[in-house]
């Protein structure tokens, strides 16, 4: 990590491998700050707050079930008939005295009255005439009782400020009386398409041109990673349509630009953020497909341009964007999750960059297989949509032999 | 399944197994009508029509790389000089002759003219004084042109209805041109939260009483799904009160009332529901938490009452809830995705119910292990916010050994 930083302080580095590239964002990117929501949309994000309950959970003693509140006296032998000496509704409080051989009907939710000490359940009675219940068990002291602060103490620290929140904690977060709950934010993310060939779907398509499908990609992505994003349309590839656009994206949290980062003579797209005060962190990165991808900030802004073939795009989303989108969620591991599968089909590459080769997975007595989708690279989105992930094949690696092990990243549920 | 149906016909069944409710679940929830939606919000949801591509793809022959379109009969003897007869950017055309002896310089995504069959990369070239370009390579016949239609023929299906929409579809389906798309819609849910005792996280804690924990965390599980929900509010354990309540929720895909289900005095729901024409397919199952759970319908409304526990309502929803939900955005696997995992720590249980115990779980080459946590049963919301998800265990084993293999669920992305 000091290598790598010392490295980028002496004026940046060249082609890098997607490994550098990740440290590089790491480094580069800090989670944002925190604000209040609603605890329901909290789920996803990184609690910013230690929380301390202000209440006793549960608040009173409290009955887990229907039946009745008995003094566990009355129960050395059993059965035993007890006059029911009223009924205590959820919410209410009782409060008549009951007396040795007398119980009191108890609804689930209850409050518990301080001179009984078990609640037999109504599975285990018989309601008798003239007001008798029959209690046919015997419980235990204390039975269906829960006790005043037993699963939480007033005072007591329910949740650590860097949680990552799931349902199971809103209900947590609820249950001790928050409404709302500091977590960091999310990215507003802009996404910018350029390229003089691309024209918005929908419309009819024009000589040597193509729909763009980079924006509505990158827009479902962030959908999928519940991020909100703004599209700024598509740009022509000339300075000043490009640059206009470049000016408003980078008053976002992040800027996501497609296309215009390779070596054409209209690949404008390095140069105008550098004019635009991005300061450039890196410019390829030893992967395919994706080679050309840029990644710079300026003050906090995280600005990445991005291949404009659909699925460079797609695999830069997975490989860089999204790890980038989770240090500003703030979270600990931010690195894309790997799977590792047998692949069932012999493959060869070439040296020299990491390849994520479109694969479909099956899984078969706990282990994944990969099959390798043959198809036309980087362009060809319609062998993409029928892949399930990408196994990812080492640099040095020529062939792959059928039945070796790699790892696979997949945006499947397996 | 002719079983089950036979019996729900026959009038009804008592308590029943897990497998059987999720059984019942799915014969009585049908799929949802399709919609037209934003192809970028279309992600997790079921195409309902067949697409068919308008166009071809590429729809010209595209340039895949910046560099020199060439005719492959000028690269028999590399290095050579070539002619540049000019500059062919993306989105244009080039109307010259390009003859032999002559090159053009070409962007990634322009058009490939006639009169050239093979793109050499600019990395593999070199330019020269007075309009000279020197190839150092040669190429092979074709290299780097993307051929008109290799990737979709126009009329070509490209995508089948049934399909489960991910991000890499959400391109494809721009790139043939599309921005909408028919797809099974999401069912409207309405939350509903019922009990005396009941109040709003957010004020002061009144005698008796507990905050509302299962409003906001169905609302929270619901956002997780993608799914949106109106929350109806808390009625009191009074019949008008909930009637009014019920009333509403019924004009909804789905509505989820929890507490009110139970054996007590005050548990009006299943009553209640049943006035309001609502049909009951099952109440009970045998799984711990969460036993009373009752499930009905009216019309094309799913009608779920679930215990107040909130561990028991969290439970409901991962085991019966989002498996009806699955079944509405027309899933064909609807049910629940479990695991396997080692039991790391033995634990009893009661027979007679399928228990459903919270675990942590951790993974160690490529097994995971379950760590089941102690807690103080269905209300212990502090015990659940530390789980990772749920061990499964059957109803007849009363003993779980270390070591031994069980079933579990979780939240985690594990």
């Amino acid at each position: 990590m000091g290598d790598i930083q010392s490295e980028f302080n002496k004026g940046g580095v060249g082609m890098i491998s997607w490994e550098k590239a990740l440290q590089l964002i790491f480094l580069n990117i800090k989670p944002l700050p925190a604000v209040k929501v609603d605890i329901t949309r909290a789920v996803g994000m990184i609690l910013a707050e230690d929380v301390y309950s202000k209440i006793q959970m549960p608040p009173f003693n409290k009955s887990a079930m229907d039946g009745y509140a008995v003094k566990f006296t009355d129960l050395v032998k059993t059965p035993v008939k007890l006059k029911c000496a009223g009924i205590i509704q959820a919410g209410c409080s009782f409060e008549k005295k009951i007396k040795p051989g007398q119980c009191v009907k108890i609804m689930t939710g209850a409050p518990v009255p301080s001179d009984v000490d078990c609640v037999v359940m109504i599975e285990d009675t018989r309601q008798l005439k003239s007001g008798y219940v029959e209690i046919l068990k015997g419980g235990k002291q204390g039975e269906n009782i829960c006790v005043r602060g037993e699963d939480i103490r007033a005072g007591q620290k329910v949740l650590s400020r860097g949680t990552l929140l799931f349902a199971s904690h809103v209900s947590l977060l609820a249950s001790v009386g928050r409404c709302f709950v500091k977590v960091i934010r999310k990215p507003r993310v802009a996404v910018l398409n350029t390229g003089s060939e691309i024209i918005p779907a929908g419309g009819k398509l024009g000589k040597n041109k193509l729909y763009n499908s980079n924006g509505p990609q990158l827009q479902a992505l962030l959908n999928i990673d519940n991020i909100e994003s703004c599209f700024l349309g598509i740009a022509k590839d000339e300075p000043k349509a490009m640059k206009a656009a470049v000016k408003k994206g980078i008053r976002y949290d992040m800027l996501l630009i497609s296309g215009g980062v390779s070596m054409g003579d209209y690949d404008l797209v390095p140069e105008i953020l550098e004019k635009s005060g991005v300061k450039k962190i890196f410019h390829k990165v030893k992967i395919k497909p994706g080679k050309p991808v840029f990644f710079g900030t300026k003050n906090n802004t995280a600005v990445f341009g991005v291949p404009g073939n659909p699925v460079s795009n797609f695999t830069a989303y997975h490989l860089l964007i999204r790890p980038a989108i989770h240090k500003m969620l703030g979270y600990t591991d931010c690195n894309p999750k790997l799977y590792e599968g047998i692949v069932t089909r012999q493959i060869n590459k070439k040296t020299g960059r990491k390849h994520f080769i479109p694969i479909t997975i099956s899984s078969k007595a706990g282990r994944y297989y990969m099959t390798p989708l043959s198809g036309h690279g980087s362009a060809d989105i319609f062998t993409l949509s029928k892949s399930d992930g990408f196994m990812i094949v080492e640099e040095d690696v020529k062939n792959v032999a059928t039945n070796s092990i790699k790892s696979f990243i997949t945006w499947k549920k397996i």
